[in-house]
């Protein structure tokens, strides 16, 4: 049968507020479904078919595709366009959303996902954590903040529960503003802006700074969250060992050569090795910064815990030019929960971020806020930092003196005058993942060294946080550590000096 | 003089720790400063520096930068290299940071502006604001909130203080799955995300689903908000006018042509217009979504505030192919401040939400979550809900009372069956932008229906919110928009029939 005949007795209306396509496809599937079209019969090529209808060839084109997603026809690649067999056409099955491919492309997926294991291994079983950094939930100050509430449920209006400007709460800006005065910010509360968590602030600097392919400095090893962020905004990273102090030297090289938008450093006790910047050094750092008008990110969620004598001024306090960006937040001092930091920067560059977050969230949770004006206000932070810096001063000697009598010598650590964490080395010949290995045995966690690095390295190293459990646990932590630490010692097989890359085939 | 001469004398050291760029760069500080190059001085163009050193071109390069960065020299293009002079070299002047230089570019800022000046005029002068759809401060169930955070304080636990699922707090996500499965929705609390407010929940679908020059299909008019969104995202939309019922023709046309990645559509007491999309065009609309398999996102903001007989069910209770996407918000039931809302999507979605939203903020504030987890638990919402609904009921009609004694003829409404809006339109021969002129004189203030529109529509339109303040004020602010329209309509220039573009020069 010669099917042409089909096509030239079709009459389309080219008016018809039905598309031509669609009424190509209409008489296709009215012939299809009363057989005269049946299964297998091969439909001319789309540039015929136009030329048969006298239509352009995308209308024919769009008309095969209507049919072939109602499952009426489909097409051989280099052969044809065929009638389907009527069961599929007559029943179209169920179908699905194939969600995989409507994604937008996702960068660095299975790195991205460890801060969230360390988040759900919060809330995991018998095994001792010694990864995530948290505050001891023990001293959280609940008590303080459910008066504070009581307190507030006379006091707060409306307008406190209803939309507040996308920078913060107004009187916890200026709250804000006051406590970094203290620490001598220069500030005013336009240059402070309110936001869920430091990590949403540090999610802004990407999303404002970053195109794909611009050039990032980070210490080495550096907080894992910010190495993941910048890499899913595609940057490339310069890593800056700064364990023994900074290397101007290769900083400047690195400016002048690669002009990277951001340096991301954490001055004082460095997340993870614990490092306070000698105050000379933060001053030569920042006249560098200057003079090729670099733009720092400074990262300080532990600077108020201190144990030994008070760190010195942070970055942005000294920052003679202007181009420091502080990140903060009150999750170490107080509790994660509330979901509430702070960014200080010129008001510009605030500005900006206040355009992105209100894509975002349009602002951050009015309670939080509302509860951290009053705490505030009420002057209860320096109580309770009083209370925590005792306590974790406590801990991190006891922690010491284990360490020293369960780990020693095969594993070395560095004490911390503040912060979190404990930065320890693995004897040589001992390797970070043979010790993960057997701490899942012996019941106790950590973070891997290389976890902090943007590059390979880290293989001996392990981050320990001290701060989150009371004495007794800490003690029974340390002696399942020294307990895989034995086992991984008795057995080590000498791994080679140098690692050997085995290609996954 | 022949500076070569100066460049032979030069001893470059390779092996040095100091790069060479910079070595070269020393020698050239030298000569300058001590006056061997005076101010003025063309040096030598890269190549040929390069050459005269030995040197890669890239190495002269980067020494010719450092030198510029220094302000020690400068370079005239199309004529050279020049030494700076000496007033420039000798004292640096203090370097700010370029920073729109710096800024990843902003699209549409202009417009994406109109939402924080919406929610910043909340906290306005006298002015009486029909604008910004918010639900009435005096009736926040303030009290109950305290209470409950009263009855907490010797509940709540450290793990519900610390870090929490990025998926939300665990007992909130089972209890807004059960709230939502007394609407019909049959999903399991793996389906259901907490963010910070449906803004949130738009701003994951936006950054999973759509790349630059994507095609979204909105509703027209349509949330303002999810316009700016798309638009900043660089997606392209496609205007489905829907007040007078679905086209589907046009919507089946879109599908076919343009393959859109979304469709953004408000079936329950649309923003702005106040429609219902009667369940029969669910129905077909569903269809249509599973033949083509088209993803919908369906924002319901408003669904369980009726005033007359309830909705239909939603989309995503009726969707038969999984491709629904349900956004929601505790925002308009309650207050705003919660900042929070859900996501109701197949897990594969949800999944890929909380690896975004990791970044973006870990979590959304556990204080909310908390808090609104014992208020469902208590059953305290549909009481709520209960009280709000009559109170709205009311107002709304009051409101029409008031529109058709102040306001008719010269405005047009349409008295909607639940939400917080009329949508309005002018008599032919006015244009709201001459009301919104004089209205700001007469202290009345309303959304423009341009703000709805993805093209230049709207011109005669204006949304007003009758649920944020009592029906005295209500009737206060019909009667300061009633005298404005008065003004218009007896100075009306009889603008023209069509718009005129006067071109800015």
């Amino acid at each position: 049968m010669d099917i042409s005949n089909i096509f030239k007795q079709v009459v389309l209306t080219p008016k018809s507020p039905v598309p031509l396509y669609n009424q190509i496809a209409q008489v296709l599937t009215d012939n299809i479904q009363n057989g005269t079209l049946p299964a297998g019969t091969k439909l001319p090529p789309e540039r015929e078919l136009a030329s048969l209808l006298q239509v352009s060839r995308t209308t024919a084109i769009n008309a095969y595709r209507r049919l072939e997603e109602q499952g009426l026809i489909h097409t051989k690649v280099g052969s044809g366009t065929y009638v389907a067999t009527l069961s599929s056409s007559t029943a179209p099955t169920a179908q699905t959303v194939p969600w995989s491919q409507l994604f937008t492309p996702c960068l660095n997926t299975q790195s991205s996902s460890i801060i969230r294991e360390l988040v759900a291994s919060a809330a995991a079983d018998d095994t001792l954590s010694l990864a995530a950094g948290m505050p001891d939930p023990e001293l959280y100050p609940l008590h303080d903040f459910n008066r504070l509430f009581g307190l507030q449920a006379s006091r707060l209006n409306g307008a406190d529960l209803g939309h507040i400007p996308t920078e913060g709460y107004t009187p916890l800006r200026q709250a804000v503003t006051t406590m970094l005065a203290a620490k001598g910010y220069a500030g005013k509360p336009e240059n402070t802006m309110i936001v869920s968590g430091s990590q949403q602030g540090l999610y802004l600097v990407t999303k404002i700074f970053l195109e794909p392919g611009d050039y990032v400095i980070v210490e080495s090893p550096t907080y894992l969250g910010a190495v993941q962020m910048f890499s899913a905004a595609n940057a490339r990273l310069l890593s800056l060992p700064s364990a023994a102090g900074l290397p101007l030297d290769l900083l400047e090289d690195y400016l002048i050569r690669y002009r990277p938008k951001l340096f991301y450093v954490m001055p004082t006790f460095q997340n993870p090795n614990g490092r306070v910047m000698p105050l000379e050094e933060r001053r030569e750092l920042l006249k560098l910064a200057a003079k090729h008008r670099l733009v720092i990110v400074e990262d300080d969620p532990y600077g108020e815990l201190y144990y030994d004598k008070k760190p010195p001024l942070s970055l942005k306090a000294l920052d003679p030019y202007g181009g420091v960006i502080a990140l903060g937040t009150f999750s170490k001092m107080l509790f994660p929960g509330l979901r509430t930091g702070w960014v200080v920067a010129p008001e510009t560059v605030i500005n900006r971020f206040a355009l992105k977050k209100q894509y975002i969230d349009l602002h951050s949770s009015n309670l939080s806020q509302c509860l951290l004006y009053d705490y505030l206000s009420a002057g209860l932070l320096q109580e309770h930092l009083a209370v925590v810096r005792a306590e974790y001063k406590k801990r991190r000697d006891f922690f010491a003196g284990a360490l020293e009598r369960y780990c020693s010598p095969l594993l070395n650590f560095y004490t911390p005058s503040g912060g979190f964490y404990f930065w320890c080395a693995l004897n040589k010949g001992m390797l970070t993942r043979q010790l993960l290995h057997e701490a899942t045995h012996t019941g106790v966690s950590f973070v891997p060294g290389e976890a902090f690095y943007a590059d390979a390295a880290g293989s001996r190293e392990l981050r320990l946080c001290f701060v989150t459990q009371p004495p007794a646990r800490l003690l029974e932590a340390v002696k399942r550590l020294g307990k895989a630490l034995q086992t991984v010692a008795a057995n080590r097989p000498f791994p080679p000096k140098h690692p050997v890359f085995t290609p996954i085939i």
